[in-house]
């Protein structure tokens, strides 16, 4: 077999809690090709991150050395090196650091993650999708809300994040949908009845509180009287997701707000928002996190 | 070995999700002998409920067929014999149901549980604690707290259970301090920080909604500043709890309110309502239970 191969100018990388996913760049932002794998940092020992690494890029690198520009959790005092927190307010990118590596064909450059004092919270790797959205709307004053298992909601103004807030939203779903007494109501599907969704949502904005109570009254409606699991799914769903734009209400309220998420989770929270007089713009979460790992690149090479 | 042994005239019986125990009585309520286990119903088959409960109480059974009065999750539909819920506003005890037993030195029955139609909700044993508390104070007008995996509050008036409503607090706490994020900062003791308890519960009734923010704050605070497991684990404790005040306030607000739990529970629920402004009488829940099967042994034999 003959082929042309192109190495590429640098290699863009994602590292979170639970998954690794790399991309092999031009220096003008094209994808060469990709590649990922459910190695999260979180599955690690320190001395296994270079060899894992290597085994997703090894094919991608030549006899000089390419620049790694990774985010997320790579960073934390437990990754690969420390990229200590930046705080807010400020703008989303920030230099990136150096990371040890005993392969000289990479050269390890990893970005920080930030951090809020006032009202302590913390995020990595969001950042990076932060900057990517900026780089294409530099001047978009409003809120950004990236949905996952810990959701974030920020406050964006003249480039700079301004304050934010992280919402367990997505975790608590998990653990109460698959470990608790809710399980045997919720089954392992993942439809979701659009009426019992919006009705939860509903309900739990007009008196949060009343989560408490809507928790088990899910096992209760299905005990008593049998419940279809998209009916259940769709009210645990609802009444998380009412807690968290309760909560958010400061954040949304007459903003302008862009969703980036994956495509099921921006359709989730649209309909959330849609529901309370927000019309979100949606944005792809992967294409805005390489965004943001090429802007970080551009500024490593300026 | 040489011993005088007395029969026990009936066998009281507590199986729930996760234990099970059984206590020798006489028919004027003396506990002769008691034993338990972990071999909840959620672990056992059919086909094992008999076996198992034998096991547990063999050495008791003479000649004669000795009564057994059960009541818990022994009672479900999954449950050695199903004893239907009956419906509030009613007693809490009713006509137990007899379930079919191999062995003809027992003879079994099983107490029903509750039902409310309006605001779904169900309990099992909690309506035998209730009964039991009754049979000492049968003028008991207000309400009763049963704190534990999925805490009961219940309002009593002229002898019967007029409404109920359940809580999740105790399945919340065990699945976030042990399977979320958080539990990298609340560890694996137990000692709770007074103050952050009380601070939170205050922070969380006074704004529900906020409860959505703490959860992942506990994290963030302990990232950025470091913070002792026993404070972390406070905050948590105190925002579901908080939460559960907040909801249950119709429940508790300028009524007497009677505790009934595991004594770690009671001094918990106590502290919280205390702060409130609620000063509750404190019962064992062992002791409450055994009372409530008696009154049920009682009633069968009158």
């Amino acid at each position: 077999m003959t082929s042309q191969l192109t190495y590429p100018d640098w290699i863009a990388v994602d590292w979170g809690t639970s998954n690794l996913r790399v991309w092999a760049m031009t220096s003008d932002g094209e994808v060469l090709a990709r590649n990922g794998s459910e190695h999260g940092m979180s599955d690690l020992a320190p001395d296994e991150f270079e060899v894992t690494l290597l085994s997703h890029i090894a094919p991608w690198l030549g006899r000089d050395t390419t620049p790694v520009i990774a985010c997320g959790m790579v960073g934390s005092r437990q990754g690969w090196a420390e990229a200590p927190y930046r705080a807010v307010p400020t703008t989303p990118l920030g230099q990136s650091h150096a990371a040890p590596c005993k392969d000289s064909r990479i050269a390890m450059h990893i970005l920080p993650g930030l951090k809020q004092e006032r009202s302590a919270d913390v995020m990595r790797g969001e950042e990076t999708q932060i900057a990517g959205y900026l780089a294409d709307a530099p001047d978009f004053d409003g809120i950004l809300c990236l949905p996952g298992t810990h959701t974030k909601w920020a406050h964006i103004s003249a480039g700079e994040v301004v304050s934010f807030q992280t919402f367990m939203t997505g975790e608590l779903f998990d653990l109460l949908g698959r470990d608790s007494v809710l399980r045997h109501s919720i089954g392992e599907g993942s439809a979701l009845d659009q009426e019992a969704f919006a009705g939860a949502i509903a309900d739990t904005i007009s008196r949060p509180e009343a989560v408490a109570t809507q928790l088990f009254k899910i096992r209760a409606v299905d005990l008593l009287h049998g419940a279809d699991p998209a009916v259940s799914r769709a009210r645990l769903s609802g009444v998380l997701m009412g807690l968290e734009l309760a909560a958010a209400r400061p954040y949304w309220l007459g903003q302008p707000v862009a969703l980036i998420g994956t495509p099921a989770l921006n359709t989730l929270y649209k309909k959330a928002l849609m529901a309370q007089g927000v019309e979100p713009s949606v944005h792809d979460a992967d294409a805005t996190t390489l965004r943001g790992l090429t802007a970080a690149y551009n500024e490593l090479t300026c």
